[in-house]
């Protein structure tokens, strides 16, 4: 019988795919799931892009250009101008999701066996694209009790060796919540530059940024054009993660025209997907502020309700919609699964993804669990109390 | 300056893209260009499928399961037992087109320098999926005199090395036209049994068969179940390339739930493209009928027209819409280029794709072009009288 590959026997599962079993059969036994344990928002995709495909007029639904339409890519570059982010449309090319675009820029500047510092905890799907590339992740941790900040830059430094090629960074962060400073930015640009690395910066959250603070893009790092790669998606901005539509950005050619052979292997961006991100650029600003209002409602719900929840330690998050939380159980894989099948309160249970899936040294983040604020604050004082309630009964 | 790797450097350019810019050049000069080189069908996506995303109500655009919509494995697995395939909703992953299915397929089997045998010419974006994953591919030569049918299976054999992971064939094949037999298919079968191989069939031009042959699928040789990898696509069948939607088919198990983990990293495939793509598969039997009418129709008056040039040597392709042409040059790279820039018949002038790029053996295939019948009869017939004339002036 012919085996499968190495690497295919290494990929990862993703920390919340392993609860869906017992996830099912809860819902089987009748109970109801709050799921705190996934990054698709409930909030409504702006009208203007779901009329764009619904008035479409396509008769043959053809493949577009590779890199995406150039009226869309121009568009693209309008939006990143007035975010003060000074681009061309062919600084960019469309990707089937932000997702696609990681691979692209793996495939682009990594060899088998090179490696990739990213702060941990990250987006545990960095796993699947870094197992899939055939590349190592070194981690740098970064703590609960710093607010996940960047770790010193020497812990950077010490790392870097010669197959070194890049450090990537989750701004807003994923699962973190943490938004990096220009301060933070620009430590992180000058160690790139001295070690001819690339920087990496996956923004899909740009614009879930909370009190006041504002997003700074590595694109807007003067003397970073060779070394700035951005990844990008309308999956969350827009709340239109079925689309399947992000984009990669970079000022240096030589990257974006090896990008570009991996975006015409697969041929295209999906067109229908393409129309209404087109179009969503439209969307007013209005959406975006109310959007806003209601993430940091939830999230100042979210976090003060956890905080009073004894031995349960929360950062504060400042961007995306994301938190990690530490709670006073030893291994939150079990605690998980047993809050979906042994605990309920009035039928009711919640599902959280544990951390450890979103790091890459072993042992760590066993205590911590993901919670993603994408449901309404009703649901979210709900699930604090159902978490309170499992606290106490649970045992390790 | 970081970098790219070495793997983006080696990624190929598809041999029709390298012609784009003179064909930039000749449009803006004002001529006009019959397009041969390209494999975007001109027929009309089936209204049923362009209607159902019209009328779709979607408020949320959201994920779908990274595996595809349960209801849409459904039918497919459907749309199957009536191509007398037999196979279950859960042998089935649902991709963002036949390209990503390649690519899980090769992740799944194949680690870095593992081997794929495949018969030449052949679709040039397999040299692209191999590049980025690693992998050698290891051609066998199938020939114009023998209409490109399955080259003796002990050539097969002998490329054999404990690095072979499988074969992949292409049925009907781009760009030769050529639709496997029965016998040829179990040759195969009974050969990467006995070596223990994955048989990977990219099968995405399954209906257009003509002169009364039935396609014959991998799927369906009995014994094959663990071996047996399908690659389809919506892409071909409906005309509606830019819809980006495929699938892997497959009954190991194993298999399917290592692509699986290659889905899940990447969340999804499109949703408005699975609405298009479930819908498709109610496009009523007389919309293939006709479309098969008009292909066999552009394939006899191509064929004939070619055969009519003095010099000028073709096959008689089976299936797909693709024909690959020798011809009395040298070197049809710069022939195609000079068709660009240096010729026009009454300021019109033809596109074709150098063969060159579909095969991985140097230097074979230069005085060949595939032709895609994707244009009317009227615009065959002028393109051919345009070759025709190209030839009596061209000088190598
Ligand atoms: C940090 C981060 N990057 C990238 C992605 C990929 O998203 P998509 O492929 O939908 O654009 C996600 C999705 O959750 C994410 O959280
Ligand atoms: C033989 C073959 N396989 C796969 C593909 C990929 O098609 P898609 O990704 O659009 O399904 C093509 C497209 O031309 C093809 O010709």
């Amino acid at each position: 019988m012919p085996i499968v590959s190495k690497k295919g026997s290494l990929m990862p599962q993703s920390p919340i795919r392993k609860l869906v079993p017992y996830a099912e059969k809860a819902q089987k036994a009748g109970k109801t799931i709050y799921h705190l344990n996934i990054g698709q928002p409930d909030i409504k995709t702006p009208k203007i892009a779901l009329d764009a495909v619904k008035n479409n007029s396509l008769e043959i639904l053809a493949y577009s250009r590779s890199e995406g339409s150039e009226t869309y890519r121009q568009k693209i570059a309008d939006y990143y101008a007035k975010n003060d982010i000074h681009v061309k449309h062919d600084d960019i090319i469309v990707t089937t999701g932000g997702s696609e675009a990681l691979l692209f820029a793996f495939g682009s500047i990594m060899d088998v066996d090179d490696e990739v510092i990213i702060p941990e905890p990250f987006y545990a799907n960095y796993n699947g694209f870094s197992t899939s590339s055939g590349v190592t992740i070194v981690p740098v941790v970064s703590k609960i009790d710093d607010n996940f900040a960047l770790p010193p830059i020497e812990e950077f430094e010490k790392l870097i060796t010669p197959k070194t090629k890049a450090i990537l960074i989750c701004n807003p962060g994923n699962p973190t919540g943490y938004l990096y400073s220009k301060e933070e930015i620009k430590k992180l640009a000058a160690i790139v530059k001295k070690h001819d690395l690339f920087l990496i910066a996956d923004e899909v959250y740009r614009e879930f940024t909370y009190d006041g603070l504002e997003h700074y893009s590595i694109l807007q790092v003067e003397g970073l054009e060779e070394n700035a790669i951005v990844i990008d998606s309308v999956s969350k901005r827009y709340s239109m993660c079925g689309a399947r539509i992000g984009c990669l950005v970079s000022k240096n050619k030589t990257l974006i025209q090896t990008a570009l052979k991996f975006a015409q292997a697969r041929l295209s961006p999906p067109t229908f997907a393409q129309i209404a991100s087109e179009a969503a650029l439209e969307t007013p600003q209005s959406y975006f502020d109310a959007v806003i209002t209601e993430y940091v409602d939830r999230r100042n719900t979210l976090i003060s309700e956890l905080q009073k929840i004894d031995g349960v330690k929360v950062g504060t998050p400042k961007g995306a919609f994301y938190c990690i939380a530490e709670l006073p159980v030893k291994n939150t894989d079990r605690f998980a699964q047993w809050l979906l099948e042994d605990f309920d309160v009035n039928g009711e249970t919640i599902m959280v993804a544990p951390a450890a899936g979103f790091y890459s040294t072993p042992g760590v983040g066993l205590n911590q669990v993901r919670i993603a604020y994408v449901l309404n604050k009703e649901s979210l004082i709900k699930s604090v109390q159902i978490l309170k309630e499992a606290l106490k009964v649970y045992k390790d």
